[in-house]
């Protein structure tokens, strides 16, 4: 049962800018042969997530609307003021609630994803940034 | 190292309603060989998750109270006002933060679940509705 | 495909104290000889959670306000008030959102954490504990 790592990037905006991975997710998986077992898809950075949405507007306004609310940005998160120049604290913190890493079953050579599931980056950060994303596949 | 996909349904009814699918995912490993290994439970759909707690009657409606309070039902989510007929911009996101994949290890053929730990279906949607569980099994 | 499974202990204080497992993470990968595949992270208890942060800190100091806010302790939640001597029932509620399961691939026998990105167990419990945590590696 062998294992494939691959990685690739996305350009993000920041400021809950979410961009939908599916088909990049999906191209890995049909570069492989193998039939069944997982995917994880991993994000090598804190201040941006992986996730799985219903991507449509309203959601992706609303959940832009929501994390503001939760984790407020605030010059007063002691990341902020402990670290000279840094702005971010609220990005780590809906970052780390949010997470960096998700597992998706496969079978029949196909992601298990239900119909209105999607695969998306949902940056926290405060400015544009390149983000590495790891998709690694084990099965057989 | 073979792969052993299942998938079951569990009627659930919305409002937070939650259920209680360990021996469920238990008899999944049961039948298979299989004795060390990752089980990863995977909801297909986007407003309604698995997690662990602690089943008690207290956490089960603390459960519901305190996504009432974090995420609460609006009807100007643009989730709905951008869709007409949609109520259920609150069930998304909520989804969507609680997640829709779990990950837990196995070894000696059973689940190292702690003496505390459930696995259940939490569903945020804001009617009945039956949903399709991946229960996937990897390991030697 | 082998499967290698490893359990250590942590001294936990509670009231979101965190704690930096990387090492220990690292030291359970170096002690196999897999080159490529995942390492899940589990903690065996409801009110304490495995994430990746960047750990400094402000960031802990923020994190503990962060959960003070979202998920306050509260006499009247009802795994308080339903099991007598209970007093954790927040630390059920944030245990369960932040999660208790993690997923990290690796390669080239190394994990592929981006340079920010420390594994820590948060705990989120009202006294001193000790934490059991699992690391299973899968791969080849």
């Amino acid at each position: 049962m062998p294992v494939f790592t691959r990685t690739f990037s996305v350009n993000m905006q920041g400021r809950s800018h979410m961009e939908n991975i599916s088909d990049a997710v999906r191209h890995c998986l049909s570069q492989t042969r193998l039939q069944a077992g997982i995917v994880t898809i991993f994000v090598r950075h804190t201040t941006a997530s992986v996730l799985i949405v219903e991507d449509e507007p309203g959601l992706r306004a609303d959940t832009s609307t929501l994390w503001d609310n939760l984790v407020p940005a605030d010059p007063a998160w002691q990341h902020n003021t402990g670290n000279p120049g840094e702005d971010n604290g609220h990005s780590h913190l809906r970052g780390q609630i949010q997470g960096h890493s998700l597992t998706i079953p496969f079978a029949g050579h196909e992601l298990l994803l239900g119909t209105w599931q999607d695969i998306v980056i949902l940056d926290f950060d405060t400015r544009a940034r390149s983000r590495e994303i790891i998709v690694q596949m084990i099965g057989e």
